[in-house]
């Protein structure tokens, strides 16, 4: 493909970060300006050769850009698209990282009136323990997956640019509508996020228990895992993808009754039946999965 | 500690069979004898230097032997015990592996009228993915706990014993009341077992999502992990702890129902707080664990 002139990428964290230094490695863009609040986090980016330069001013840092990348928490996409509006081009291509895609194209309508033709929605399923810019590594996104979420508003064009970006990652990227990606990663993330969250603060309410992370085991700690998450990027996510969630707690909640009814009546071959069922088809279609 | 005679292993497996072995190593025993109904895992477990001889005559194995460790599945331990009812001596101490202890006291009780004097109830908190007395290991309980859970019936002087001998493995010995150790495991190992295997049922089941599971990422693999544990050994337990787990599973329902009803609200503050909380308690009391 064509290399980009400029790249923007707004928010230098990891998941911007990565992206930039995937495509620099590539050798897909001349010059990566970065945006940010902070000049030091900034400063930090240049020195990692995540990025080349950057502005602290919207303005500058998006003109002449051939493509914004917003890599800014849920919370700060509608700001973000207001502050860069009056400095778009019209051949400017936008895309994002956010793992909600119905709440950001709802931000790009109050913004934009409509999402924009060169607005491709995205969402890289990618992450690390580690986060900031410190963390950022051009191999972050070999074989993950990338949703692109555009609407019938959307340049084909626009999306195929993006799409050979993120394949030029070595990211298998697949486009779907932002409702379906909105239920399948709130019932397969989200949900399963929250459920660890609410689980570890039960355990750590319920005082007659005494010190009980004492006797947890591995098991407790893989389970339990992303309840180390970054709480401001769940609050997030839980509001900017709440009706969805909502849904599949609900969901969850029954499942959770009747398995209680079961435990209850020691109903040993509907229990077994649904721990053999639940096992076939994790091993079937997780464990050989790196 | 005075070596042992002769020990019976009844059920070589990963957890009897370690023990075993690991007594061996450590020179505290003269004869392991194995009790089991497949002659050939029993040839297996010979080979491998688990165990030194076997019997399929319960009388024959438990003849004799200082200590009998009762290493078969929760739903095995009341059969187990009457077998051998006839032909333990007075001197035997007897100590089993259960990870539900009021079931197998209750068997005790049903099969001696009393918890025998000599009867040490034990649970050994380790594991592996692989199971079976291939997978057996003479390290695999260093620094791992083991609950002992004796009652007003006990002699002090077989728990000792019992306790050096797992001690003389590496782990850590602690002792509680049978429903004390219930109830937290309930709440640390039991419940998020179910609670992974209704998740991992839950999307199976909701075809609506298409292969959810290709969508998945590493959060949800750790998440799910325990979802792959053994159908079998999760019905048993699930029943023979079925009061403690649905106390817990209820415990869990309201947490959820309280979220729930968070993320319709969009309570920020509230999801922030709940979120940090649990990753702090976390980080706090599990990362810096091994």
């Amino acid at each position: 493909m064509k290399t980009l002139k400029k790249i923007t990428i707004v928010g230098v964290g990891l998941i911007g970060g990565s992206f930039a230094k995937g495509l620099k490695k590539a050798g897909l863009v001349d010059e990566v300006m970065g945006f940010g609040q902070n000049p030091q986090n900034l400063q930090t980016a240049i020195e990692l050769g995540v990025i080349d330069s950057f502005s602290l001013d919207m303005a500058e840092a998006v003109e002449n850009s051939d493509l914004v990348f917003l890599a800014v928490p849920l919370g700060a996409m509608k700001s973000s698209l207001e502050l860069m509006k009056p400095y778009l081009s019209e051949h400017t291509i936008i895309t994002d990282g956010g793992s909600a895609k119905s709440s950001v194209i709802l931000s790009a309508l109050e913004v934009f009136g409509e999402l924009p033709v060169n607005f491709v929605p995205g969402h890289p399923i990618a992450g690390k323990e580690k986060s900031g810019v410190t963390a950022a590594d051009e191999d972050l996104y070999i074989d993950h997956r990338v949703i692109l979420t555009p609407n019938q508003n959307t340049a084909k064009a626009s999306v195929e640019t993006v799409q050979a970006l993120w394949q030029a990652l070595g990211a298998k990227v697949e486009v779907m509508s932002a409702q379906q990606h909105d239920e399948i990663f709130a019932a397969t993330s989200h949900l399963p996020h929250l459920l660890a969250f609410s689980l570890v603060d039960m355990l750590n309410e319920h005082e007659e228990l005494g010190d009980v992370f004492q006797y947890t085991a591995g098991g407790f700690r893989d389970f339990t895992r992303i309840a180390s998450s970054d709480a401001v990027m769940w609050r997030d996510i839980a509001i900017y993808n709440s009706e969805a969630i909502v849904k599949w707690l609900k969901n969850y909640g029954v499942a959770i009754e009747q398995l209680t009814k079961l435990v209850e009546a020691k109903d040993a071959n509907a229990l077994y039946q649904l721990f053999d069922e639940a096992k076939r088809a994790r091993d079937k279609h997780i464990v050989n999965k790196s």
